[in-house]
């Protein structure tokens, strides 16, 4: 039987499930190798672009197809630029079994999921602040999903554009927590030490300089070779950098663009999936300056999708 | 408003469509460079294979994902060893719009669509008889749409399994066209000037020699690498040799193995959209011997999934 599930159905269950426990199984699987993932297939049109990204965990009932757009003229017609869905297989016999209508909104959700795993194992203890970088979809989903995980009463956010700013704040302000606006990066930075950076920015926003010892900053924002939210003497400095695939943040991440100015002992680049695993030490010590590279593997499409599915089918039952 | 459509409103509509119109005009877009085809991406799993086509063309109002599964233990399980589905999004704001669960009949169907195709611009008039190589589901299909379109009242088939050569003799006898089973491919090709070879063969059915001078040949079979299914002498002495693409045929078509043995006159190979556009000339004597080589394009996806989701939207409302 093929079901179809919408956002309604998937909102109402997103909240029972254990979303960090099952994408960090999956990034444990994909850093193991046991992950099946296929090379991501785009497709440019006029008005936008279409990535297909699918995979398969070894031993799973289901694998995934994740079809994700980008229309940004989009807004200017009052609709969201991203859209997307993820369609479930039955893995012995090819059968369709789902279609997730999640308007692509998984993708951001397990984006923030990945955000908080970072957290778990890399952020100092205490976090007295969070910091973000950044005010639209990740800057929100990072804030809240950290917010729920960890206790931090206060959130630093800089953006560049202050309507945007005091939108966030209003906004983040119902999630029981002060928020304080900077007008630099390096105020953020300087007030906080669980930094998040969610832009598209293709130069550096946070130097060296700006980032005190302690500090672990998680860096999401660089999804193409362009993109760059962080000096590279961040990196070549930090005492440890975690990133979701070697493969990847050596292509588009912000490890890519460290890479270009000088080598990196290899042993301080970790795949998180190792960290978890324990395979590899995260953070050492309170002084540590830590670093996260998240630039998106399609192993967290597969757990969120499964999970959802999952837990609709036994909701309608 | 997104629209799920199954294979019993698909079959339903799909009667009343001009497949042979849209799917010429795919064949033209193609040819003239005005469809968008992303790579397929493919996806090995334990027990099969998914693979992933993408494409638009200029102008049109959707684009379509198709997401085709092998699974070669299903017919064990009782089900067959195809599956697959098609989505339909938006060209101008990447919203999806409609997914046909067509349990990947429609590339069965739009594969046959093609060998008609073939047949209007390619075979010999009269035909006197229709040749079949092979007893499967484009063995069947292929003469079924033949027949629809082509007056022949006389059907040869050979296959290598003499239970599946008397099922397929007794089902096709319901199409009234009289079905005579043949001991080898030579007795067909002698037998009939419109042969369609539909196998997945690893070495050569039709030698040059089985082949009289004003036979079409339509090959269906290869649609991979090693796949053959005539003897690359054919190849060579043909007259015109018309493929659906030029670049797909040259690396796993029967272009490939007769290219493989010698290079062919280039001017005698032209791709089907530009025969059709009356760009190049395809048969031009009654006594030509000519072969289509095809592998199957994304746009042959696009134009059947853009018919049935437009009829079935119109049925329903």
């Amino acid at each position: 039987m093929f079901e179809v599930i919408g956002w309604d159905e998937i909102s109402r269950v997103l909240p029972t499930l254990d979303l960090v426990g099952a994408i960090e199984e999956g990034f444990v699987a994909y850093s193991q190798g046991n992950a099946h993932v296929a090379p991501v297939s785009e497709l440019r049109i006029p008005h936008g672009e279409l990535h297909i990204k699918s995979g398969y965990i070894s031993g799973d009932s289901s694998f995934v197809v994740k079809a994700a757009c980008g229309f940004y003229g989009n807004p200017a017609k009052g609709l969201p630029s991203s859209n997307g869905l993820m369609l479930l297989f039955d893995s012995e016999t090819g059968v369709p079994t789902c279609l997730l209508l999640d308007e692509g909104r998984l993708t951001d959700i397990r984006t923030a999921v990945a955000g908080v795993i970072a957290a778990k194992f890399l952020a100092p203890d205490p976090i007295f602040a969070i910091g973000i970088i950044g005010t639209g979809t990740q800057a929100r989903l990072q804030a809240q999903y950290l917010l729920k995980a960890k206790r931090a009463n206060r959130l630093f956010v800089y953006g560049r554009n202050a309507h945007a700013v005091a939108v966030y704040q209003r906004d983040m302000s119902r999630e029981a927590v002060e928020v304080i606006a900077c007008n630099t990066p390096a105020a953020v930075a300087a007030n906080a030490n669980l930094l998040v950076t969610t832009t598209p920015s293709r130069s550096p926003l946070l130097n060296f300089d700006d980032i005190a010892p302690g500090t672990h900053i998680t860096a999401v924002g660089a999804d193409s070779p362009v993109k760059n939210e962080l000096d590279p003497a961040i990196l070549h400095k930090a005492n440890r950098i975690v990133v979701d695939s070697l493969q990847q943040c050596s292509a588009h991440g912000e490890l890519k663009h460290a890479l270009a100015v000088g080598s990196i002992p290899p042993e301080r680049i970790v795949e998180l999936g190792d960290v978890i695993a324990a395979r590899k030490q995260g953070r050492i010590s309170g002084t540590d300056i830590t670093v996260a590279d998240l630039t998106g593997v399609a192993v967290q499409d597969i757990e969120i999708a499964r999970a959802v599915f999952a837990a609709v089918k036994a909701m309608r039952t």
